[in-house]
């Protein structure tokens, strides 16, 4: 057997075990019995220690010096590439660092669901302090080409360089403060949805509108949960959702917003499938996916030219409510606190406030401690809210209670992405139409050759590059929201 | 680290890895999207290997070695025990057999299926010839102290010959046939339960039904799925029913017969997780709880004088009903072809014919191809009903189409088991009073300390001993039967 074939077969065998830990979170999200955590928790440990001795195997590490050098093809190029970086990833950080980080992840969230609900960040900061030392470890025996962040941020889009995003996000920043002040001064529609929409009838219509994007219900599956997520990948990608009788917008749009991420996942290539060619490009490019589907098409006129007469027969509550009224409903711009409620316009400066204040904790230069106050501080000058206590500001995220920094960035990453790929899309076929015919195929048929099917062979960056003809702007996205919602307030942005 | 802590440790792998294929295989069953079996097939397989990788490592035979001629306390020489038995079983036979076998399994389980459907067993028969074989080298590989068979039987049934079983199933099926024929003479009642039970009536019956009896809906969970099944163990233990709407008993039987399986595997103490002593004893005495709770007490007068009046109520179809019908319709007893249809009377004649089919097979004397002569033979003989096609007759289960000979045996013990344990219950609490009352902790608590906690402390001929106080003896299940069914057919038997 060569080096590559024995390669490929060693990353089978660690892309299965993953699997099999995703289906282990999925039951623990949705049918554990409340008991079995202790048990589930041994469980997945067991599964992480096998993948990091198989992932770190010196075994790979020959087989990878062997094919150093080698001339090989494009794909089989992106694959040791990308197996390489995990492995070089994984062998850098020091066995006991990595014991210490999962020793503290389990307290340090359980701080933070404290500190959380009892809206005081003092609990939780010796928890995040701690993390934080660590994960600075982390980042210096990883290495980083400028700064400690970089080594973060390139857990969740590889070969990303802190630089590069700081400078679209600053961009992005300069460009879209005026535009939510714009709409903020604007004179706000007062409409709004109210009424009993029953469960059964949200999810037939949910799954209705799953199967016409090109969900595929035999690879996968609709489940509820408390916070909605995808998981799994190929022919088992699962996603959940969940029902507010009261409101029927939270499912709606988070059923597009996983069947994106799960139509990614269902896109790739079945001979590339545990291999990284089967797997993300990136979380920034995955949350394209996801972002495209539930703004860019979900929430778009189009969309609901389409369905709204579907949706008010399936809910007959809403036959006063006319189209243009039901549109503006579900694009309402409203500057808030809480980043999962917020809408497309405001959410991006959410992230720009996590994102300023992550580096600059890993610089060095702001103190956990004082993280409350620059949060604060963040959210008046940028969104003008006032942040009433830290449960509703600096602790509303879990992501820093198990270490992830660098995760933040992505969310936006996903928007700037989505819109560039949006507008490429539109040179090649009439995406409107599409929409408002409610045909999807030919949408999809372009996401899957552009996008799906390509997986990991490029960097994120070179994605772009190869899907648009040109770098990373923040324009596209800016546009789209100056269009849309320009139209949406009656104003020009 | 001692040899025999270090041991355990590995055994606490090999158990983690054993309850996650579990849940892959609840999942499978239950909730998994009809294209992911392929995938689910690799991740079971990976599985599998690992766990024959790791109990058949060098170093457990070394730790064994180690410990062999030391004084181990009671509870450790069983642990120890039973390590080296399954070391010494899966050590013994050649990996490729057992890819063989593996490979071998889903084209005959396969054949069966297809042959089943069209009724003709001779698609089958090479595959369960070559199934045979492959067994049949299992069996010199792994030794035996008399016949081939005893090979087979132990891997369900340990520390158990054949000829031990043989002798007590060779005096209950003396003592069985008579009381057959006696019943199958009498003038059976014509009554029988008919209407529409809804669904969720009868789900939340089954799941009342559940909580009284002791099952711990914190430790685990009930689906629906083809065929009822229980699944898991300790904290994670799940069953699964089914529902017909035209029939409660179904559900409401399967829900107890799976629940005397679960509560026997609630059972195991907490501190014994992960070892051997954390397992059920043999297949015999878990089918021993379940056929306890199904037959003995939830078919059983007391009960129904209980639960029948809240029956009535949750189905006022039955409320002209008397008590004593009802009674007699989940008691009928009726020679019939299928085995999973069976009632407590005829069920172990179903078994019967099966056990002495596979020691013919197993010792050469009856060729593949005669086995549905054989089999129809026997049911003509033993149940005097003739099989109209092998769709319904040595075709029926899918055991052998995976080379499962030695697990039908199982059935019956547990019905042995079942009325010895209970006749040795009745002596130490006030059984009948429990059940009348609905109040089943005495029951309960009994078989905790009796029976699940001890695990695999005891074979389970030993267990017999020391709970009963002597060897296994058909009497009390006969006895019990005589008693039952003399009384609902109003004749001395």
């Amino acid at each position: 057997m060569d080096a590559y074939n024995e390669l490929i077969g060693i990353y089978d065998e660690i892309s299965t075990i993953g699997d099999i830990s995703s289906l282990l979170g999925w039951d623990q999200n949705t049918y554990m019995p409340r008991k079995a955590a202790a048990g589930r928790g041994g469980q997945s440990a067991f599964l992480s220690k096998l993948v990091h001795r198989k992932v770190t195997d010196p075994r790979v590490g020959y087989l990878l010096d062997r094919l150093e050098g080698e001339d090989l093809s494009g794909t089989r190029a992106a694959v040791v590439r990308e197996i390489r970086r995990i492995y070089k990833r994984k062998t850098s950080v020091p066995e006991e660092l990595e014991a210490e980080i999962a020793r503290s992840e389990p307290l340090s969230v359980q701080a933070w669901a404290e500190a959380k609900q009892k809206k005081d960040f003092s609990i939780f900061a010796p928890n995040l302090e701690h993390m934080l030392e660590l994960k600075k470890k982390v980042a210096e025996k990883v290495g980083y080409p400028d700064i400690p962040y970089d080594a973060m941020l390139e857990e969740y889009e590889p070969y990303t360089r802190t630089a590069q995003v700081r400078e679209v996000l600053e961009r992005l920043k300069k460009r879209l403060v005026p535009v939510i002040e714009r709409i903020s001064e604007a004179e706000g529609q007062r409409i709004d949805i109210s009424g009993k929409f029953p469960r059964e009838a949200q999810e037939s219509f949910c799954r209705r509108i799953l199967v016409d994007i090109g969900y595929d219900f035999e690879r996968g599956r609709l489940d509820t949960t408390e916070h909605p997520f995808t998981i799994g990948t190929g022919d088992d990608t699962r996603i959940t959702t969940h029902f507010y009788e009261n409101d029927l917008r939270p499912a709606l749009f988070s059923c597009i917003h996983e069947g994106g991420h799960a139509l990614y996942e269902q896109g790739f290539l079945k001979e590339n499938m545990h291999t990284p060619l089967g797997e993300a490009c990136s979380l920034g490019i995955h949350e394209s996916q996801s972002r495209m589907w539930e703004n860019l098409i979900g929430r778009s006129l189009p969309f609901w030219k389409r369905y709204y007469p579907d949706l008010q027969s399936a809910f007959p509550g809403l036959s006063a409510l006319p189209l243009e009224d039901f549109y503006q409903t579900v694009n309402r711009v409203r500057p808030s606190l809480i980043r999962i409620e917020a809408d497309e316009v405001t959410y991006s400066m959410h992230i720009l406030i996590r994102f300023e204040l992550e580096i600059e904790i890993f610089n060095g230069r702001l103190d956990v401690r004082e993280i409350p106050q620059a949060w604060n501080e963040g959210y008046e000058k940028y969104l003008g809210v006032v942040v009433e206590n830290d449960g509703v500001g600096c602790l509303q995220d879990i992501h820093w209670s198990f270490g992830s920094f660098g995760y933040f960035p992505t969310y936006t990453l996903g928007n700037l992405y989505a819109a560039q790929f949006f507008d490429a899309m539109k040179k090649d076929i009439d995406v409107e139409a599409s929409i408002e015919r409610g045909e999807f195929g030919p949408i999809l048929t372009w996401l899957r050759s552009n996008i799906h099917e390509k997986g990991k062979l490029y960097p994120a960056s070179e994605l772009v590059r190869v899907v648009t003809g040109k770098e990373l702007d923040e324009s596209h996205f800016i546009d789209h929201l100056r269009n849309k919602f320009g139209a949406i307030y009656g104003i020009d942005l």
